[in-house]
């Protein structure tokens, strides 16, 4: 069977420029001699649809458009994802995640997800009832075996400990399933690629049943979908791999042989890199923007970030500030400007001390007989970023926060100050992962110049300031911080590890505290497998200590 | 059965203060000659503990600190809400929200919560497995019936739609349970108190069975609880009330006979107020600070949060800054300095406009040949949030937020500007709800200077700006909103009952296009049954349109 992948980028909600994408899609695989067109799931609505899939007027028109879009096919078949109702049982949200396959001029199968994934960024039994029932649809001399995302990740031969007590893809192989097809909307983290092609290998070779797996690609805000679809044969081999990071349409054919695909996944900097520069394009593209702002200080995060924009935006279209202050250092101006040069972007230098010092002489008597603290220095990350919301709100930039994974996990980062801003676009990367990626940047030629590189990491709100005034040595820190988010190890783990329990207390000690700072931060484009934002949920007002 | 109902307030996470809570309130129950004493769900740990449950440090602790309880208590019994473990079945979390009932130096009985509530604010799936068994408890010669909070709304014969299939109660009662015991954390909204009284007379007079069941009282974060625990006896007769907004202990007596209590909710206006005053105080006390900080505009959104701080902290402890401009009208200062008089609370006037000038002036070149707009307004506004951000560093004040609802949900606010604060005071109470409960203060004696209630709305960052400028009406905005929210109505029933399709249109416009700015708003009170917030989860990038 010839099956076309359709992995495209759907805008959620936006039910007419995605029944579009599917109608074109579905075009085109009949054109080029396809049996069945795939879409991935949820794409009729946008994955995740969240609190939309709770109104009525929304999952209406879902179904007049799955219904129209029906209408229009022909002997080829299409399968796309997307909400259903079913109000046959009186509990419950009456509402499936499910994958609508239709040919002939009408819908002739739904199959529902089974298991509904409620964990980190997932929240789908808020909405979804699993399925009551799978089964094998047969078309054109094949049994399919259909199943949505999270459906094909219970598979007790390879995990260790299962979420779920039943497996629908056992079902269906126990029914003689011939083709394995799962469309899906798995957020990005880097590893996860390698994951699934472990996890869906031993599965398709385990049951001796190839498998199309459809993959979503796009930014929903803070989730990046890294396309990356995969088609393997009965024997666990990965024939087909979509490309990653970018829409893609391929036919694979089941009845073919193709060479084995080994190359799953890139190195770490090329992969985050590629998913940050989709992530902050595709959401200026879904929100309007095509020009970008950010305030350069002459550190290393805002020189990735810049970076980043241009990639995204092209270097006509990327916008930066230098803004010093009485404290910044004659180095961090000149860097900047090097840097600026480099990239072909344009810029401008708004000193801010001629504010800071009349904001300061208003506060004086409201100031009197205490002494500086950090508040002049939050004031000085305050003031620039009033600058930098003014030329955005003046002249549509989009403004980049550009504060890194260790800095908002320590809330080393001034609320209303350096953490303005629509993206908090390295928000989930580590200061030392930064300079992997700068490194990596710089391997051909030197974009980032090494004084960016090698200067010691400042907020330069004080004379002389270093971040490790306050913070661990970013090695140390990231260490804690990594075991701490991703690894989710706990105090005595992360002790025994470091082998310097005060240090790692205060580590998460602040982790804790700064919760109320994240709660008013830009939204994170995630990277990792535990990013600050929707997928991870700990109380701002909380009294649990180790 | 003499049962001691210990309604008291814990701090999520801090298992050392609330187990300490747990145990005084055991010996006032033993010392008063009670029989059983009852703590709301998830004491121990405070609820919602959220992610912390995922962390096996602290759900070992709780299970030493439970046991720890449970070796202290005698032949009177106790029980009290806890997250425990249960490892039997292989998939899934294997944690439970459970009731703990302990006598004689150990833990006895575990009844596990049946029904796990995943919608609004609450999350539990994703923590919790629903009880596998649900069994009565023999003690001191009656027949325990115990559940857990969720677990009471599923009676069929209140319910016309139901969340769950099975119900737990009913299961209890067919085991000839005689006494029903509820331990609950049900966070407020206005009109919930007498829900829960209607729907749990109709349940205890149908099953025959007295109920006593245990509210939560303090704020966690956002949520608010307002205590208002009830004892029915078995005719369905409310017998007995807690104190609302309060902590409370009181003895109910299963065998005796009391009034009916006939009062269960007062007014709107006194009881958001009394939330929100918790809410602030409570918020404050858990997170260290004693002295608030409000910028005081000289409109009626401020007024009534100093009002509220007032209540909250006592006046010596509020502190306003009057942050006039050029655009300020004198009669916003005049009724500020009327307002801060009547209160007795501190207060400063500092002038934003030296800042602004320096600013704009600052920015000339960078908005040169582009016409005023948009900017310049949130520039000041973005100045008072700097200010008054100083000043709370400096003092360590906390800032109140002061926007309504109703800008909040149309995005009449300016991110970083009047946004800037710890708590959202008054982000769940409509503009038109604010002058009913300021008229309502002002009842016996004139609180809010008349001239405040009485002018136009306006931010005052142009000359002659009003509200209405660029919203509806409130009455017609508040109406529009309320169905839209509150009562999840949505487009062509809202403008069938409205009659305006174009202003219907642009209002629920506004309020989808502005999550971007509620991502980054400070956590609301919630008072109503849907608050912007936790509860309510829209992509902040989306296409639909009605």
């Amino acid at each position: 069977m010839k099956i076309a992948v359709c992995q495209f980028n759907p805008i959620i909600g936006d039910l007419k420029g995605n029944s579009n994408k599917i109608l074109e899609g579905y075009l085109r695989a009949v054109n080029e001699g396809a049996d069945l067109a795939i879409f991935p799931e949820l794409f009729l609505c946008g994955y995740p649809p969240l609190d939309l899939v709770e109104k009525k007027e929304f999952r209406d028109a879902v179904k007049i458009t799955a219904e129209e879009i029906a209408s229009h096919t022909t002997g080829t078949g299409l399968i796309f994802g997307s909400i259903t109702e079913d109000f046959e049982f009186s509990v419950g949200t009456g509402v499936y995640n499910s994958a609508v396959l239709c040919y002939d001029g009408k819908i002739q199968f739904i199959q529902n997800k089974s298991l509904i994934p409620n964990y980190d960024v997932f929240d789908e039994v808020r909405y979804f009832e699993p399925a009551n029932n799978v089964s094998i649809f047969e078309f054109k001399g094949e049994r399919l075996g259909i199943s949505i995302c999270e459906d094909i990740w219970n598979d007790a031969d390879y995990w260790k400990h299962r979420r779920y007590l039943v497996d629908p893809i056992q079902k269906l192989v126990d029914e003689k399933a011939s083709i394995l097809i799962n469309i899906s909307a798995s957020p990005y983290a880097y590893g996860k690629r390698k994951e699934k092609y472990n996890m869906l290998s031993v599965l398709t070779r385990d049951d001796k049943t190839p498998l199309v797996y459809a993959c979503c690609v796009g930014t929903q805000t803070e989730l990046i979908f890294d396309g990356g679809s995969m088609c393997f044969n009965s024997s666990g081999i990965l024939e087909m791999l979509g490309k990653t990071f970018e829409e893609d349409f391929f036919i694979y054919d089941t009845g073919k042989q193709y060479d084995e695909i080994k190359n799953i996944e890139d190195s770490f900097e090329v992969e985050v890199l590629n998913a940050l520069v989709l992530g902050l394009k595709d959401y200026a593209y879904k929100t309007g923007f095509n020009k970008a702002l950010i305030g350069l200080s002459g550190g290393i995060d805002s020189a990735i970030v810049a970076y980043i924009a241009v990639r995204a935006f092209g270097a006509k279209n990327v916008h930066v500030v230098l803004m010093p202050s009485k404290y910044s250092s004659e180095g961090s101006v000149k860097d900047s400007e090097e840097l600026i040069q480099r990239l072909g972007i344009s810029a401008e230098n708004i000193s801010i001390q001629p504010v800071v010092d009349k904001t300061l002489e208003m506060l004086e008597s409201a100031f009197k007989g205490l002494s500086e603290d950090i508040t002049e220095e939050n004031l000085q990350s305050r003031i620039r970023g009033l600058y930098l919301m003014s030329l955005s709100n003046k002249h549509k930039f989009l403004l980049c926060t550009t504060g890194n994974k260790s800095e908002i996990a320590t809330g080393y980062a001034t609320l209303y100050g350096d953490m303005c801003g629509a993206l908090a676009v390295i928000g989930d990367v580590y200061k030392t992962q930064i300079y992997k990626i700068a490194s990596y940047i710089n391997s051909k030629v030197e974009i980032i110049p090494k004084e960016i590189m090698n200067k010691a990491p400042s907020a330069e709100l004080r004379p002389n300031q270093t971040d490790q005034d306050s913070l661990p040595p970013y090695e140390l820190l990231d260490k804690i911080l990594k075991m701490y988010l991703e690894e989710q190890k706990e105090f005595k783990e992360i002790s025994d590890s470091i082998g310097d329990p005060d240090v790692v207390r205060k580590v998460l000690r602040l982790v804790d505290l700064n919760e109320f700072k994240r709660k008013q931060s830009a939204p994170v484009l995630r990277v990792s497998t535990k990013a600050f934002g929707y997928g991870r949920r700990f109380p701002i007002v909380q009294g649990w200590r180790k």
